[in-house]
């Protein structure tokens, strides 16, 4: 379509590093424009289609078997879409998973852990099996540092923490089910989900816009669930009806089965990994070779490839100095480079990489960065 | 942008009677499309801002204010977006609500009450305070039929019904504080807020796409929630982080501010009302027209203005014939007419109004009607 494309080249585009909602992948933003009014001669927009019509239910089966096929998801695992985010999540997992008298294990390696951990205060046994907090959360626990407990109903963990910039880089090995926050490193890089009992995670990072949350569950640990919970709060309302017991947010999954395609056209999780390490080594490396005026608090065993924090300006005490950092964001922003300052609660800079976001953003971010670094002389 | 008015041209657009998801106006669908690769000289999709940032705040702020606008809501209520549908809300109400020892009153008019009743029945004390099943809910109870319990700690009501066509016209005068489903005729006609104690909406059929739920509840009532419930399950969370607690569905909240910006452009709710009220009228008079070929179940003082269902093909038992309904159908769609078979559960026909749906698509269907009702001879 000619005239799609014209104001496809006429629209102006930034290098986006937002945390989530963040970047998705150009072709897919063009496909959606060009389809938005009439999908595939429907004569609708993806928006108005019932959720019961053919159409719909194509494109939620190839959503889910995109999914299937880029993680390799073994059979005996469920693939739903939800509403409600990863803190939907804290509430749910607990209510589906816990077994009378046996504790959840929590891995707790900062905010996000710290809000799963808010839930399972408010009456759920549990237990701290590791904490970096004494560090700082600059990193994740060590094998050697967990203190499972012996019958626990499951292991939370969170993959990659968006907020520290710490990410697992091995999991470790556990008897009880692990259940993974992966909201910020989904299908960045390939997984064994047989290791995992539960996986979700919001899909406005790396998998499409916000408003619709991917849960892959092993389909025995979803009938552990109490059949008096609430319909909706119950896993395998959506198993068995295949995301359908209501009407499901129709055009995130729309877009969540593009951004899958566009992820397989591209090599699928091992060519995102690759793109995904050397956009990350890149600004490390920019970091690291700042002569101390750029800073990264994360221990390098740690360091997440999809959020990477750093301070700015202060090589002597290595806290960054917020106004040098408040400079860096403003003219970051007059050069085109959006969502570069960290999360309110630690400060700082954070750089998102996630899987939509290119190389040549972060070539033009770490360029920015040399010279911004030598104007401060 | 006169590329996007070409494309926008060529474009085939059907007439959609679908019950939700739903038409949407093709004004805002080409708003969306105009934008959707630079949101207003951001250089990002609205799908791609950060739910913290400054141009996202001001969408999230102007769908509340178009709705209170809209709505005439006063300053003693809450207006919030959340996740999950009418059916999270068949939870939440009476988790947020419900007082010791006081029941919820049900008014029972079909299918969708019948959802929130199967939720109560989970240990939730209630009482059907009126019911239309005798009548196989062709119609919405009469103030007189009401039994109400002297100590409710809520009335629920659903004030138009999908599935069976009805509407109350008319809302009974009660002490304890009503909460309507209003997810099929949310914005379609003026109401009094003011009676309401909670009113719920998933956008889908009136105000948007899905994945958004329209919350309107009196502050004071928010605050009997016991405040261990899951964080995300209270209202008061919702209200007191203005629907940004969490993530929300960023692009959906986007597009209730278009829709709800498009019904103010066309005369607000006052306006809607009168293309409503026009729509209706036109289709059941050709129902009733038809001598007894076509046949409206549904109480004249019931019928709904945004859910017309009716039989077709037999006026002797007035039941419909299945294979004269089927075949009305398949015409229907070839004729462009999208949408027109009923409920699973019911059978017949179906035509949903919403406020998308324009006098012309009304005009297209029911000369289609008499057109095959004569092919019949």
């Amino acid at each position: 379509m000619s005239s799609t494309t014209a104001s496809s080249r006429a629209a102006k585009r930034t290098f986006n590093f937002n945390a989530g909602p963040a970047a998705l992948p150009l072709p897919v933003l063009e496909r959606i424009r060009e389809e938005l009014l009439d999908y595939r001669g429907t004569g609708m927009s993806v928006m108005e289609l019932s959720h019961r019509s053919a159409e719909f239910e194509a494109i939620n089966a190839t959503a889910e078997q995109n999914l299937r096929k880029l993680l390799a998801i073994p059979d005996d695992y469920a693939v739903i879409f939800v509403q409600g985010g990863g803190s939907m999540q804290f509430t749910m997992a607990p209510m589906n998973l816990c077994l009378p008298g046996k504790p959840v294990d929590v891995l707790h390696t900062g905010a996000w852990t710290a809000k799963a951990l808010a839930e399972l205060k408010k009456g759920i046994l549990h237990n701290i099996a590791a904490s970096t907090e004494a560090d700082k959360f600059t990193r994740v626990p060590r094998p050697d540092e967990l203190r499972l407990s012996a019958d626990a109903s499951y292991i939370h963990v969170c993959t990659n923490n968006t907020i520290e910039g710490t990410q697992y880089h091995a999991l470790p090995s556990t008897a009880a089910p692990l259940v993974a926050d992966m909201s910020s490193d989904i299908a960045s890089r390939p997984i064994n989900v047989s290791r995992f009992g539960l996986i979700f995670a919001g899909a406005q990072k790396n998998l499409g816009p916000s408003g619709v949350t991917l849960v892959i569950v092993r389909k025995d640990l979803a009938e552990r669930a109490d059949k008096n919970l609430p319909t909706l709060l119950q896993y395998r309302t959506h198993i068995k009806e295949k995301s359908l017991y209501h009407t499901p947010p129709t055009f995130a999954i729309y877009i969540l089965g593009l951004v899958t395609e566009w992820i397989a056209g591209g090599g699928g999780l091992p060519g995102i990994q690759k793109r995904n390490e050397a956009k990350a080594k890149l600004l490390y490396d920019t970091i690291d070779n700042g002569n101390g005026f750029y800073h990264c608090p994360v221990d390098k065993s740690s360091r997440s490839l999809m959020n990477v924090v750093f301070r700015v300006g202060s090589s002597q005490n290595q806290t960054g100095d917020e106004s040098v950092e408040k400079e860096f964001a403003k003219q970051a922003t007059a050069a085109n480079l959006i969502g570069t300052p960290g999360h309110r609660s630690v400060g700082g800079m954070r750089i998102s990489l996630y899987n939509a976001v290119g190389l040549d953003a972060v070539e033009a971010l770490t360029q920015f960065m040399r010279e911004f670094q030598r104007s401060r002389g």
